[in-house]
């Protein structure tokens, strides 16, 4: 491809699997960086060339920025792909990639830092006219400003790290007398993680939906929207489930939604994919939450539905390559769900489950695509996160959709490690969710505790 | 399902996994009619109840009508999907199913013995309009009344067993002097394998595409057509890979094709799902072949582009159901290729190869779909074809699927027995194949004799 030679994948698990067939299928060649851990995984298998940047724990690797542009010099890659997590948010990382003359493949430096402030996202949205939740214009103070500000917009309130991101970094305080606690809780984790403790607060939306808007811009200031995405099925802010349509989102609200995603994404400037996320009252309005400048975990959602390869079209834009089609051209079909399946024991409080996969057959078929870095004999180590499987599922309507994920998931053949195709195939079936009238706290108020889901609220 | 109570999947391999699956999706109980060489299989697995028929050989199993039947008593079906092959067009087996009061998924015992007299399927779709190759209108009498015809029509002539299918049973003759042993030799065959010797006789088109047209018709008079298939990478009358859109038919001439199909699919009172196969001319006409009245090994190809589920609707149209689309609301998109992985040796004769497939996992990812019954560790009993897996890509243009293709071949890791695969790589990267200007006589005139694809014709 024109712009770009060779790229250097600097990811693990599903998605370094997921941007190398992207590069195979543009004709790209690609290598992978990756950890002493990940020496037998699949992206190295896959992948026409590998490079060790260091062991285990990734900051000794996957977010080492000297080796790996070290390795990006080595093996003579013109490119690097972030993947999601580790690096693919750091705009030092990206800056430095630029100083090099390595295409990052994604947004600008500019942009991740803009989207990355969390407080200034929520600005600049603003200003682009999004809906933005009551809240703290800038970091607060301290409590006192933070007791002033809540009492304002009333409770409950969140509290949100503004480097934070990907649901790390928050907290809902219900009652005045936890607002001091609380803020210095989150101050806390925000200067551990993120190294940065500016806390900002918000108006806490109860009984919301998380949508979310895919967006793909060009360089050359093209920017369409790919639908949306409900993900409202999460437990302690992390995604479980991911769905498009939403079953909660009018056709007048779906058109606003993606208009104002696609306002916010051209009012900042943004190439490259990225998700806008939004909580959804839907008996009222959507709120601007927070900006995504990635590729993310439950992109293929969008994909099956649009036919749209999204880490193609990534790599595509980085390399210069103007969008070759206009929204009018998308069309959206069917329905899609994503089931993430991870390694944990959802019967023992979701702790982690690292091990060997002594069987491995994933489902197939019909309508089904699973993104995995799972084989047979896979040893899965135990320094990242637990995902071992993206279970996506595409179909003419809802009903049908969770008929074949079911189909999918009871198909799925997997020993060796605790997983969570259990707690899915009770999703499917849970008449809460077949009714697409759940709410953010679903899963937080029908998980028991040993991991069950119950048909009523706890 | 009103209508259907309970399947018995009375096949093996993939095709028994893919009714299974439709099956589960429907909310319809599935049982598996077993060889016992075939105890330890996907499909027994994935099946919710599985009954031995008889040993290995499939005239003692997958042939054997009264165990069949009893099987179907035995766990209560009241429906039977044949799959494709052993009784898949056998019209003794559908009226059986019939008399006893269960559902035969497909067309009825009437059609299936119409289609399945080559020369009567000739005379009722001549009858319907569609254009037949010149030939002989009834079975010839004798080599006398053979030379007659052949001389009248011109040589190359094809000799073609009168109760003939899937590739079996024919010759091409092109001197006079041949005419009578090979005449012989169609007629010992046919006798042997279909205990029937009736042979006729059509002009060869040399340099011909095979270009099929998939029909659905319900029991309530509608038919739709979804596009064509072109099969014309085959070695010995066996398709080796499928596409669609095909290359060489122009709009004009895939509208009339499909309208053609579908007149003669009406004209015979078809119901479920079939195929009108065609030889194409690419600069002249298309000739009326045969029609197959069976879910083919090459459905998923449509299936891709259409989103239809063909099998899922033979059951549904079985039990009753009115399509639930017409014409207009089918829309075929981008482009599709399947490619069929045998267990076969390609460098050693294309010799079939049992053994244990030690290592096993097949491509996956955006546009990639497998249909398969293999799995680590599954033994490849020596009784049955060689279809190991099917491969099927979709993506927006031909070139995008044949990258798409070539990605996935290049992820497939299978180890244990000798696979076609190879053999596939090389067909993605051919430039004949590429250029989409390949005939039916293809894989003939550039394999060599150790199974490697030659840049030019040998």
């Amino acid at each position: 491809m024109d712009g770009i030679g060779k790229v250097l994948v600097c990811n693990r698990g599903e998605i370094a699997v997921r941007v190398i067939r992207a590069c195979r299928e543009l004709g790209i060649p690609s290598a992978v960086a990756y950890s002493a851990a990940d020496s037998d995984s699949r992206a190295v298998r896959l992948a026409d060339e590998a490079v060790c940047v260091g062991p285990g724990p990734s900051p000794r690797s996957y977010l080492n920025v000297p080796a790996l542009v070290h390795a990006a010099g080595k093996v003579g890659a013109d490119a690097v792909h972030p993947g999601y997590g580790f690096l693919s948010e750091d705009a030092h990382f990206a800056r430095v990639c630029g100083d090099l003359g390595i295409t990052f493949i994604g947004p600008t430096p500019e942009v991740i830092t803009a989207m990355g402030d969390k407080t200034n996202a929520r600005r600049a949205m603003a200003a682009a006219g999004l809906p933005v939740p009551p809240g703290s214009e800038d970091p607060l103070s301290g409590p006192a400003e933070a007791a002033e500000r809540a009492a304002e917009i009333g409770y409950p309130v969140i509290l949100k790290a503004a480097a934070g991101g990907g649901g790390k970094g928050m907290r809902v305080v219900h009652r005045p007398e936890d607002l001091a606690d609380a803020l210095a809780d989150v101050a806390h984790t925000a200067r551990t993680i993120f190294l940065d403790d500016r806390v900002y607060l918000e108006s806490f939306i109860t009984a919301a939906r998380h949508v979310e808007v895919q967006i793909l811009g060009d360089q050359h200031g093209s920017i369409v929207h790919l639908g949306e995405r409900d993900c409202s099925i999460q437990r302690r802010q992390q995604k479980l489930v991911e769905e498009s349509p939403s079953t909660v989102l009018s056709a007048e609200m779906r058109e606003r939604m993606c208009a104002a995603a696609v306002a916010g994404a051209r009012a900042v400037g943004y190439s490259s994919a990225g998700t806008v996320e939004f909580l959804v009252d839907p008996a009222a309005e959507f709120y601007f939450m927070e900006m995504n400048s990635r590729i993310q975990v439950e992109h293929p959602v969008t994909e099956v539905r649009s036919g749209v390869d999204l880490v193609a079209w990534m790599i595509r834009v980085a390399a210069g390559e103007p969008l070759a089609f206009g929204q009018a051209d998308i069309a959206m079909t069917g329905h899609a769900i994503e089931c993430r399946i991870n390694s944990e024991d959802a019967a023992n409080g979701w702790a982690g489950s690292f091990g060997t996969l002594e069987r491995f057959v994933p489902p197939a078929g019909p309508g089904v695509r699973v993104d995995t870095h799972g084989f047979p004999g896979y040893r899965i180590p135990p320094y990242y996160d637990s995902l071992l499987a993206k279970v996506i599922v595409h179909a003419d309507t809802r009903a049908e959709a969770m008929a074949r994920m079911d189909r999918a998931l009871a198909e799925f053949d997997c020993a060796g490690v605790a997983t969570t195709i259990g707690f899915h195939r009770a999703l499917m079936a849970h008449p809460r969710f077949r009714a697409g009238t759940h709410r953010l706290d679903f899963v937080e108020n029908h998980l028991t505790a040993t991991g069950e889901l119950s048909d009523t609220e706890l």
